[in-house]
């Protein structure tokens, strides 16, 4: 992670892609939202989604994992160029996060974010507050899921 | 589910508990946000976290769990007392989620919800809007995630 400084409204970064499949999506929702239009492939046509599609979870979580992977890799790009690595703090939360459209089985949804506000903590000194709204597009390049998330970020040391 | 005509704003409704187990926590983690101080005890100790925890989407996955499990069992009693089950339609996001204190291996989380507002759907004849405020609280009494998420219900039929 860039050090709170270094960060600028507007950046954007490229999280990856994820593609939904069937066993996947039944998985997930049998542990985690045991609805039929996400366990079954029958009862899903009948439903108002017409077919399979993933739990907005599922949705969400991918992004997390692809976010998480992203962060690793670059730290360990940053370390290869002997750079120092700004800790990254909790997340405090999301804000307004929608599901503007079902995501289907074979569906692959690519995630963006965007630096949208970064101010000081008041709580944490060392830290500020980096706020990014991402979101999930598929292959026809129609949003299904976006969010806003706030994070601490470690601010640059004080040379002494 | 009830018609969304018997919907009252300050309806609240209790959704059970679940106790984070370190197994489930790890699991979770390394499928879905593999942090270390999801996925690693050592590691997570010498976290900002303290010990392991889990990750916030687990503690918002749970509740899903609960509730898709309280709707059933809820329809499947109004069924067996001959009474009508309205339809409840896609949720459309959530405004607002925090996660206000880490869940760690061992706590349990009631979860609870709370209805804030009802209105008329204008897209959906047929349908109106619920909106409730979901709390999860651990053992402690203290809140850990909390959320508002709106979702369709289906209105009373009109008599002919």
């Amino acid at each position: 992670m860039k050090y709170f400084e270094d960060i600028r409204v507007g950046d954007t970064t490229e999280l990856g892609r994820h593609t939904f499949g069937a066993e996947e999506i039944k998985a997930f929702a049998r542990r985690f939202d045991p609805q039929l239009f996400h366990t079954d492939e029958t009862a899903a046509e009948r439903s108002h989604f017409g077919a399979l599609c993933a739990s907005g979870w599922h949705t969400a979580v991918a992004w997390m994992r692809l976010m998480v992977a992203h962060r690793r890799a670059a730290a360990e790009a940053a370390r290869g160029r002997g750079e120092p690595v700004a800790a990254i703090g909790p997340a405090l939360g999301l804000r307004d996060l929608q599901w503007l459209k079902p995501v289907y089985v074979g569906d692959t949804v690519a995630y963006k974010t965007e630096v949208i506000e970064t101010r000081i903590s008041n709580s944490r000194p060392g830290f500020g507050l980096m706020t990014i709204r991402s979101t999930g597009t598929n292959q026809n390049g129609e949003p299904v899921i976006k969010f806003e998330s706030t994070t601490f970020v470690e601010r640059r040391p004080e040379k002494t």
